[in-house]
Order: structure tokens, then sequence, then C-alpha cells
């Protein structure tokens, strides 16, 4: 068992193996940091947490400590054990990528999500088949009766965490999300970290 | 130019070619009916209509007139242009498949929106890679302030349709959803139809 934090460096990705039972706690270390969550099958990256799948049976925008987080197999892959940070999360908006920063008018490259979490899981001789669906811890993306969504600024505060029990063995890929052309990230990007016990 | 309805047969899927510049009209033949649709581009399967990304541009849960559906790249597929049906639709839920009957009891084969996708595009002698989660145009799963979701009754009439332009040389497919277990299509499943124009 160890404790030790492991880095997200700031507007990068990291992944990790974590075995069935053990736990991740995703530490938002300097506060209003967006960090998109993946996690995969260890037998099978084809097999991947899906936002779409979860509600179905969950039946919440956003997981509560207690709710069970499904794969596109519907299997449990996770469950969401604690959350110190108000419960503030977003489910509905894709990883950022090339394309969003075009869009938004950047010439060039720019960190980005997408890439972080090819690159996180490169590092440990990986490759992911698609970018599914991201679990954005931390994001604030508000809803209204109408079904208007709003990108606004994050409520979370330096050392809140959120713990997830791997239900099985799996690959969990974290991106310190670079977005800091809308107030997602409070317009910055910041280094986040997370431990496995 | 055919005004000609084609046949969504209840409880299966059908796939159709639509270029760029026509208009798809889902028609909800007899109510209460949930289509699940998805489009991916003529040139690439890879690329296809993504909920979450559209999301990210519209910032609405429901696309409503006028909307663009973007791709996974980001890209327009289609346009909502008109909805007679009173606007009520779901982006949240996952297509329903084997994992979903078996969770619901089922034993043994329940046909299923994730099958009938496959089916309708290998009768166009087409494979799809993923199973993009599907725009599900009539299907009611209201939200509340608080981030709870459910799943009830439809409230679209016989006849009432949904329109959508082309953005791109596009494979649409649909599924008339044989979900009976619970009251999406109000505990049955039946025939819908679309036209292309």
């Amino acid at each position: 068992m160890t404790e030790s934090r492991i880095e997200i460096p700031a507007r990068r990705g990291k992944a990790a193996l974590v075995a069935a039972g053990q736990t991740v706690t995703v530490i938002n270390t300097h506060g209003e940091q967006v960090v998109d969550t993946w996690a995969f099958s260890r037998a099978d990256l084809g097999e991947f947490m899906s936002n779409e799948h979860t509600r179905a049976h969950s039946l919440h925008l956003i997981p509560r400590p207690g709710d069970i987080l499904r794969t596109n197999r519907r299997r449990p892959i996770m469950t969401l054990i604690e959350d110190t940070s108000g419960g503030i999360h977003d489910t509905l908006i894709a990883a950022c990528d090339r394309h969003r920063y075009a869009f938004l008018g950047v010439e060039g490259h720019h960190d980005n999500c997408t890439d972080n979490l090819r690159n996180a899981l490169q590092a440990l001789g990986l490759r992911n088949k698609s970018t599914p669906s991201p679990l954005n811890l931390f994001m604030n993306v508000p809803w209204a009766d109408d079904g208007s969504l709003a990108f606004v600024r994050p409520t979370s505060e330096a050392g809140q965490h959120v713990s997830l029990r791997a239900e099985m063995d799996l690959i969990v890929v974290f991106s310190a999300c670079p977005q800091d052309m809308i107030p997602v990230n409070d317009m910055k990007s910041a280094d986040a970290h997370f431990t496995i016990t």
C-alpha cells in the first residue's frame, strides 16, 4: 500500500494501473482545476467507463457517493465512495481536442485532454481505440429547467478530493484540463494529484 | 427527390444514405415510440454524430430547431430544422443492448438498438467500429434540479415529426427501440417511418 501522491502535471495527462479493490483518490491540489477522468478495463481497452451507460442505471446527471460507474458493457468499473468537493462534476461535455481550440480561434497547437489521454496511455505502452466521454471531475456545467447548459467557474477548493474504488483491474487516466480560454478552470491550468491505496 | 416513406420496422433498425443538403424527416407514426438515431460520415464511419461534442457547442441538453449537431471531430453533420413533437428527446442514455436486458432479468435474446444499428449498417455492406451515444428521438428522460433522471412515458403523438438537414454526405441509422420493460415506449414497440427529400 502506497499513499505517496502521484502528480498530474499542469496541462498534461497521467495514467496508472489500479487493481480491483484499490481506491484512487483525486486531489484538487490548488482548487478550481478540472480533471478529466477515464477508466479502461485492464483486460480489454475496448471496455471503458461510459457516462451514457452509467446514467441509465444511476439515474443521476452527476455521480454521487455510492454510485456505481459502469462500462460500455454495463459492468461496474468504479464506485464513487467519497467526495469532499461539494459534488459539482460534469458528465455531459466531451474532452477538449485540437478541433475545439481551432473552433475557439487558436492557430497551431494547444494542449488538450484528448492528446493527454493518448500520450498518458502511450507512456504505459498502451493505445486507446477511442476517446470515451470523460468524467470531468470538478467541472461546473450547470443545467437549467429548460435544458440550457453553461460553462462556469469551478466551485472546488484546494485540497478537496474524490475517491473511487476500482471494481475491476483497470487503467485510470487523468488529464489536468488545459482549457484556459473559457472559465471552466478559472482561465488557467494547474497541476493536481492522486493516490492509489 | 422522393417523398415515399421508408419503414423503420417495429423492434428493428434501418439505415440509409443521405446526401449533403437533403432533409431526413422522422415520423412517429403511431406516437409514443422512441427512435434511436445515429449519423456517420459517409467518407469515414469513424466520424459520427456525438452528443457530448454537440452539447459543448449548442449548450442544450436536448437539440432544438436551429441547433447544429456535431461529429466527434466537431464538424456539423446535421441541423435540426423542424420539430412538431413538442421537443422532448434524449441525449443522455446509451442505446439498449443485450447487457441492458440481462440486467433487467431477460434470459436469452431480446431485440435491442445496439444490434439493430449493427444489422442496419450490415444491410448496406457497412460495419460500425463503435456504438456512439444515440440521439433518442421522442424519448422522455426528464431531469430535476438536483440532477436526478427518470424514464417516463413519451409525450409524442401519432404523426409528429422531426426534420434534420444533412450537412455532409452521411449514413443515417434509426432503430425503433424495442424496450418494452420500462415505460420509455409506453411498454410496447411500434414501427415508425422516415422520408429523405
